[in-house]
């Protein structure tokens, strides 16, 4: 298999959440071009209560013009993947967590995106507050149980597909807490 | 929650494989802007063989600049996504399949790619010639055993998100065919 190699990338446009990137690429005497959508690291958490209910967020989602049934998450801005792990889950739950978990990574789509986006277990979870968003979000909390949520997955309720993956490395490292 | 709905949408750059586009959102009096990628929906398969092998392929990928090792998949392109799922199957991996089983769908990412991604189980295979490829992609036909997926999961073997949602779904809804 050829190993493209970028001879010139060509930033087309920048943005806060990514820049567009037109990669003129060599492999030996070969060229070509690829789009690639140069985007921050992701994180998401599953945030898990004592009783076994899983805290999920609805919010409006912009690339689908409808809501969706997520756990929470966002960017790694700058600060370590845990850190921006335990801000988005305070930032969109109003939880803190004194147990975490790294549960695995995935490339979001390793096709046009450089990304990666880390998932999280977090359980030992203490209330501190209403949630305060980013300012931009509006987020609300449901509360579903961890045995509900291969339902919601299979009905379509949640399909959010970072999120799912999320629940797939759960299910194969089910071991609650690593402190 | 509040329903943002576009007053505007301004095309910002166009390509073959997504539309990027800064869309103007009112919600009431209330305005703000979002960053959307229009795409395509996707389709991803996953071959089984009568044996209880699937049929990964491996391939480059520009995102990231390295091989991954994934289910066939691809663009819906003016077809049916069922047509879409046996044409990629076909130029992928050579096969062509007599029983196809559709698992679920999923967002690849609501918060800002319109699509979906339908996901297809692909039984009783039958070897129809090389692989074609679509005069692009270079690709490795790769053979592991169902029960070897999990391993190549939690090990990040196999990292692609959608592809982890394809085998979840898989995992949720066993049945191998309904012809």
């Amino acid at each position: 298999m050829r190993r493209w190699q970028p001879d010139r990338v060509e930033e087309l446009l920048r943005h806060r959440l990514f820049a567009l990137e037109r990669h003129h690429l060599a492999a030996g005497d070969d060229r070509r071009e690829a789009m690639v959508l140069r985007a921050p690291d992701w994180v998401n958490v599953i945030p898990l209560l004592p009783g076994g209910e899983v805290v999920l967020v609805r919010q409006w989602r912009f690339g689908i013009a409808a809501p969706t049934l997520e756990i929470p998450g966002g960017m790694v801005e700058g600060e370590s993947e845990r850190a921006a792990a335990e801000r988005e889950l305070r930032e969109e739950t109003g939880y803190l967590a004194r147990c975490w978990r790294r549960l695995g990574e995935v490339h979001p789509n390793p096709a046009f995106l450089t990304n990666r986006c880390g998932t999280w277990l977090a359980t030992d979870l203490e209330w501190a507050g209403e949630p305060r968003g980013d300012g931009e979000e509006e987020i609300e909390v449901v509360l579903r149980t961890l045995g509900e949520i291969p339902t919601l997955i299979a009905s379509g309720e949640i399909t959010h597909a970072l999120v799912i993956a999320a629940f797939h490395h759960l299910a194969l490292q089910p071991e609650r807490c690593a402190p």
